[in-house]
């Protein structure tokens, strides 16, 4: 299927790549050269797992995870088989994001260092518990064949919404992290005098920062969304009585070319014989 | 004109209108209560005009310019008045912020602390540099009349992109500035102990993501922009002859009913005799 812009969409989805995939050499390179390393003792080598997973999963993976219905090589392959990789990979980043709280709270434990005090543990620990919550809906409710129609089209704009909402949030945390641990650890030289390591990450941060950018910019235009498939297969949701209404929800962030509240009456949106592929495009983001 | 869904805009509205104002008053009794209070001399008084100026217009006021167009009472208001308040509440913002970075470099200076070398920094003078930028190339875009269509067609997109990133990047260097701020002052009770003020300071935090998730929400439900006017005077830009077309440009953020590549094209536009309303919308923020 031909995407609109593609050249400009490849050149987005490459940058995008490259400065997440940077971000992770970079946190790589933080922890094993200018830190302790890593190792799972209750050290600091424990504790650098934290930056590096985080920064793996919670960033790199979940922002794939937002544009990978965009993908227009995609396009060809069955709905269920996108959402069921949007869903493994927002899976792989929540168990990642929650080991890496364990490395950092073994590593506090250990250390006899308070848990929780921090504004970054506060908001990171919501965004965690957001996300987890995130994802068992977006399962019940758009994997599992179940949920009715009516359901799927009320949640969808919160589900999109709270997406890419969780992935700001764990930006704005990431860089509450990196602040933290600078001007815990450069003592000397210190944070202040601007030493190697300090420039270093700090363009880690500007990288993260970049990566948010690009994932944003990619996910909300509207060319660029998932064409409704002309082909879906026919079932028939909670036994109703759907007069063609596909089953399929795209979860992408498309444009609205209805109001919202047109989908949240069921039995209208049959009646209209209008897909949830739309429904999903009334997301608005 | 009636809005779909008033009282959930009415809902939301109200609450990010109080909880941004509990933000700028929790700002306020953090310096004036827990730290040196307010001054300008050098001293800690002077910098802690820095917090207050900041979520006072870079998160608060900002915030507001951002949801202006969707404010159901205005939108018998002409275009061109909103577009002012739009850009007035900008320039107050911006002003904000500029006299909140003359308070921290005056305090570093003259504590003989080094400017510019942590990551808060990094990102909030981005931030307040690409913000200026944005605010003049609104002004000279969208709010003076000489801007061909096209042009308007072709920034309107990037301009509300730049003005949301703009608006969470701002909110990730708060969140920033009040860790480091934390660290740095909290030493006996510390930090780590979450002494009363930390308790209290990372509830201001929370506030103002709080602050920032409502602010997103109501900027992208499609239902709740601006309308199109149908009675937008028409005009002759840049001696060109259009028929029929209309200057006035939804700053509001809305679905896009036709492609983006459409509007590169201005004659084609004319051809189709599209508004720039429609443009606007074609933003899909």
């Amino acid at each position: 299927m031909a995407m609109e812009g593609y050249r400009g969409f490849l050149a987005l989805l490459v940058s995008a790549l490259l400065v997440g995939f940077l971000s992770v050499i970079f946190t790589l390179i933080w922890v094993l050269h200018y830190r302790e390393g890593l190792g799972w003792d209750g050290t600091a080598l424990e504790f650098n797992w934290h930056p590096v997973l985080v920064v793996t999963g919670f960033v790199f993976i979940l922002g794939i995870a937002i544009i990978v219905y965009r993908l227009p090589w995609t396009w060809k392959c069955s709905k269920l088989l996108m959402k069921s990789i949007h869903a493994g990979l927002n899976t792989v980043a929540a168990i990642l994001a929650i080991i890496s709280l364990v490395a950092v709270f073994d590593f506090h434990n250990a250390k006899k260092i308070p848990n929780m005090y921090s504004l970054h543990s506060w908001v990171g620990l919501t965004a965690v518990i957001l996300y987890i919550l995130q994802l068992l809906l977006g399962f019940l409710v758009f994997l599992l064949p179940w949920a009715p129609l009516s359901l799927r089209a009320l949640l969808m704009p919160i589900h999109v919404y709270s997406g890419l909402f969780i992935f700001g949030t764990v930006i704005a945390t990431v860089l509450m992290g990196l602040t933290e641990k600078l001007i815990f650890a450069l003592k000397s030289p210190a944070y202040s005098s601007l030493p190697p390591e300090g420039v270093f990450t700090n363009t880690l941060g500007l990288l993260i920062l970049v990566f948010g950018a690009l994932i944003f910019w990619i996910v909300t235009r509207p060319q660029w969304k998932r064409p409704k498939e002309p082909n879906s297969v026919l079932l028939q949701p909670n036994g109703g009585a759907p007069e063609g209404v596909e089953t399929s929800v795209a979860m992408n962030f498309g444009n609205m070319d209805k109001s919202d509240s047109e989908l949240n009456n069921e039995a209208a949106a049959r009646k209209r014989n209008i897909t949830l592929d739309e429904a999903g495009q009334r997301s608005t983001m």
